[in-house]
């Protein structure tokens, strides 16, 4: 289907679709003119070179409908450990201003889509491919509501339709063409390249004006519309910000703040007036029906809030919670008046920790069907579940379950942040935890060095070794960014335990964060100059294109997933051992692993000034070894190094070296 | 209509539509619930509260459909030099979020329309009228395009079609109702009260998708779409930044850029091909067709730029020139090809020094309609004319004949901002000019000191005496802003000449600029603080909510137009005379008038630092005057002066007196 779809971008004849260069580097050799980082080319011819380099390129004939591992009847899950990780928003990442003049439109006046597109995402392959990615993350790419929405066009987590990919995502250059279509034709795409494709899936909430109301009103909370303008969550000072325990909980319900907020929430609408229900569902748009139904009942589905208590977090007004329980929480037995409506408190939105009796089996299923039908439709290969600490285990286990029972291959994400909690992830059947190398790594030396030698080594599951995601500000916009940004993906690449893992618009030194949710405060969206047609704005919640331009990085970032790769087996089989130094104060991160008669050292300075150090073999493998050849890699090409059971370091303020070395044990101790 | 319409608000018995306290305060005793500085309300009660209070404050049984003066069968232009103008963009002026949580949406939850309409606005008449405001000068309030929009909604000066009204100023509130009524009926409110309305006209420009083209194509400039990514006014570096004179205008044309740029355009898509243009012209959606005319016929309306040669700002995507001629301009004779298509160049565009010879009557007959159309419907009082200088004089004559046939008191105000080309102002027939207070009076000590004492006294019309407007920075902003904010408009209030002039937002203190046009750089739109919802934001292209908030300005502003009233008399007629000093450094600004037996001084001190200075009386008047009688206001109430000849002033930095006198001539000289 991809070669099909490639096919038919039509030609208008004309060298007027405007791309960067940096997409078409190193692949496309057809006309083009060229105007500084920009190319105008003619969509035919791209899109039928880009099929001629899939072919060339492709190891892999596979079809649609199937994962990588169903395809290739592999059913571990070990590929993950392997990955070289992506994470990609489709709207910003393949976003691009295709007149080539005038401001950013999200479709333009020569009848481009400027936003991003599954098409779009394709040209993009060659790159990827360039930087090894052999696993794309997507952010969610479900149809998203503009109700209550934030910034410009709403955040891809509110989603409208749990089935729906949005049609924004579909490209007017594939005339007749269907979105879902060009979304299968582009895992195709990618499995052919042996890329694996990894989506965010959101079980816990949903938008405020979700497809699913008009047929289960009574899978949401409802409060009353005059009630909206004073709705939070209640204030619990004497308890600050925690999460409660079951006791503090239960006590919770006598306070007075806790009783008015109970007070806001009302039955849902079809319980208020079933005929004028059954009518207004008859009659309504089903697209858009929730201002006419807030005004015809008078209720409108809940914001959500955090389940922390006393967080400062405004409340999460583009979402609406899911309600898991048919009944309260065990946490309020006698604690509620008998005719109490279903409302959402701390412990409602936990229900992993305070479930309540009667489950909500039909949307249990719902929820769990959900994957199985990606999976046959497009054959994605995984997902990141979010917020799944807050889901109960039963149903943790069904979404898991219904999904393996397709693909035993199929991985999931935990978003889980502690990393000490890697454990109940792994209980739970997750492949990996997201972590928190974002935050550590960036903080040298301290926490840098804490993450690399103590965290990651004594972690129970794989995490994504991340220097920066879609949450968290960008490398380069940190303090010492410049020399961060290869640093810090050095270390992902050695630390143990790792996922390699990119965020869009790293690899070309973007400095302005997709979202502030991570690490960030309000001024942290202020990194470009004040002229520039994106100051301030968010990819989670604005249009946003990112500053395609040619960037050291993308050859790093080319020559680091390269060696990486060629040293995968020994990075994941071999011993891991740190590494024997003449001296260490805490600054000097190392990393090294032995397998057969090859050693990997992994040295890195995190203090501003220089230093030399040696690093002692013998001491570090813990044998006497004869050592053949040692090559060394600082960033900037292979250098052989004397042969001997001592390398000489040298390394610049935050700089780093990789050596290679073949050796032999002379005896055992 | 008014009471009509105000009666037609409908209750849903609950006090959940949110309105700052400001709005309501002094004449609304309604029930509310209080929230700082919101109050929740019922709609139908408000706006029942207003009709009372109208209907106790109006002054003259205004009708529908005729100017004031009109009504009055009054004839003379007089009015405005008596005006306390107040500018508003309705969107902006009257925005605010009526569901009191969460963030700003044009329509919200409960129904509201949260951006502003014409119901609103009238609910601001309390507080326009607390202020002596006479005149309400409207940003352009016509139908505006989204077409290559800057910002989320684009400016009001890319008119979609100059005959209707907005579409989004209509209320909700108002069920029913036509938003042409609602503005007729606003019109009819402000008569009552004597309040005149101005509009914004702009004939010289209109939106890239201006409803005009599907009838008359050939009223528009048109390039080919392939050369849109490289449109921009040819660079013609030998002559610098300048309007070019008769021969350097016709030496550009050799030049090879001007050449290229000539060769960018197009005939009109209707020549291109008649058969195709009259089925597409059948076909299309009249209210969508330009991207699809674009696609179709591969041209598109040039987008515009300044008259300037080699301004640094860039092209005017949103809007593009009306063809005010049909042939080319006299400066390219012998200089363009036989079958060269209509294009735009900078004498093209200053058609008043530029003309073609052939005008396009038809256009300039709708043109000169379109003002008769508003008085007729609306009975508005005056325009402010956009681009006047670029108009022929022919065409400006028509315009303004057309008006005052139908209304000999209609005003005419100049967008003209150099003072000293006040008089040619004068010769159109224009009433007063903008001028340059804006960027004068800001500049302590010296441009405020020229500009107060000789430039604002020499000018042959009156000027509108403004420290900010919607193009500038705020004056809360400007460094010193908290002394300027009451000592600029003390000297607008007071300044020879002047038309007091403010600014919708400058009585709450806003920050935040409504436009960036005059004296700001990029920079200057973020005044506001990074978590704030509109940071960033500017009501000329994206929704916006100015702060509202309870200021000492507003009773500022209230007593100072309440002192000038009382002494506009002895202003306008009054003899002005410089006061005389007993030293002066060119830092005490001064002013006096004196008719009959009553003499008023305005002093000011320019510097950062207090001064004493004395003003002698008999030297100012130039005859031995006997005082009866001296009061002096320094913003905070009236003083008794001691009766002398001799005014003694102690003034604070940036400080300012006002004293008034009574007094009898004892000898002439």
């Amino acid at each position: 289907m991809i070669f099909e779809l490639l096919r038919s971008v039509r030609s208008r004849g004309k060298l007027d679709y405007c791309l960067p260069r940096v997409w078409l580097e190193g692949w496309y050799d057809g006309p083009a003119k060229q105007d500084g980082e920009k190319l105008f080319v003619d969509p035919a011819v791209v899109y039928s070179k880009l099929r001629d380099w899939l072919e060339r390129n492709k190891t892999f004939d596979a079809r649609i409908g199937a994962s990588l591992a169903v395809q290739k009847a592999e059913s571990g899950r070990g590929w993950i450990r392997k990955a070289v990780l992506y994470s990609s928003l489709v709207r910003t990442n393949s976003a691009y201003n295709h007149k080539g003049f005038g401001r950013f439109e999200q479709d333009d006046v020569l009848g481009y889509r400027e936003s991003g597109t599954f098409l779009k995402m394709t040209l993009l392959l060659p790159h990827l491919k360039k930087l090894n990615v052999n696993v794309l993350y997507l952010l969610p790419i479900t149809q998203s509501s503009e109700m209550f929405k934030k910034g410009q066009i709403g955040s891809p987590y509110a989603v409208k339709d749990f089935l729906k990919i949005d049609e924004r995502y579909h490209d007017p250059l594939l005339n007749g063409w269907k979105v879902e279509d060009e979304f299968a034709a582009f895992v195709q795409a990618c499995h052919m390249l042996g890329i694996r494709v990894v989506l965010d899936f959101i079980p816990r909430t949903a938008a405020r004006d979700c497809n699913l109301i008009l047929k289960h009103p009574d899978w949401f909370y409802w409060v009353k519309l005059e009630e909206l303008s004073g709705y939070a969550p209640p204030k619990v000072e004497h308890l600050g910000f925690c999460q409660p325990s079951f006791e503090q909980m239960r006590e919770l319900y006598d306070l007075p703040a806790v009783r008015a907020h109970l007070r806001k929430f009302s039955p849902d609408p079809s319980r208020l007036d079933p005929e004028k229900w059954n009518n207004f569902v008859k009659n309504c748009d089903e697209e858009n029906f929730m201002y006419e139904l807030a005004k015809t009942f008078g209720v409108v589905t809940a914001p959500g809030f955090s389940d922390w208590l006393n967080d400062p977090q405004p409340t999460w007004d583009d979402v609406t919670f899911l309600r898991l329980y048919l009944d309260h929480p065990v946490t309020a037995k006698g604690k509620v008046e008998e005719d109490q409506p279903p409302y959402v408190l701390f412990d409602v939105i936990k229900a992993s920790r305070f479930p309540g009796e009667k489950k909500n089996s039909q949307l249990w299923e719902y929820i769990a069907s959900v994957l199985p039908e990606f999976q046959r439709k497009y054959g994605i290969d995984g997902v990141r579940l979010d917020m799944g600490h807050a889901l109960p285990n039963e149903l943790q286990a069904l979404i898991m379950n219904n999904a393996r029972s397709i693909d035993p291959a199929f991985v999931f994400i935990a978003e889980e942040l502690e990393p000490h909690r890697a454990i109940e992830a792994a209980q739970a059947g997750y492949d990996v935890i997201v972590g928190n190398s974002w935050w550590m790594l960036p903080r040298f030396p301290e926490k840098t060095y804490e993450f690399f030698q103590n965290l990651s080594c004594s972690l129970q599951l794989p995490f994504l070794a991340a220097s920066e995601t879609p949450d968290t500000p960008r490398t380069v916009a940190r303090n010492e960014g410049q020399r961060l940004k290869k640093l810090l993906p050095f270390l992902c690449a050695f630390a143990k335990n790792g996922v390699l893992t990119f965020n869009c618009g790293q690899e070309v030194e973007e400095t302005q964060p997709m979202n502030l949710g991570l690490d960030s405060d309000a001024c942290g969206r202020f990194t470009l100059s004040c002229d520039d047609e994106f100051q301030g704005k968010l990819a989670f919640f604005d249009h946003y294109v990112l500053h395609w331009q040619r960037s050291e990085l993308i050859d790093f970032f080319a020559e680091l997933t390269t060696v990486r790769k060629q040293l995968l087996n020994v990075l994941l089989e071999g011993q891991y051992r740190p590494v024997y130094l003449s001296w260490q104060d805490g600054s000097i991160a190392n990393a090294s692993y032995w397998k057969d008669e090859v050693g990997v050292i992994a040295l890195a300075n995190l203090k501003l000034s220089e230093c030399s150090v040696n690093a002692l073999l013998d001491q570090t493998v813990g044998d006497d070894i004869e050592v053949m050849e040692i090559q060394s890699w600082d960033g900037s090409g292979w250098k052989e190094e004397r042969n001997s059971k001592i390398i000489d370091c040298n390394l610049s303020p935050l700089g780093f070296k990789l050596c290679v070395l073949k050796f032999r044990r002379v005896r055992n101790h």
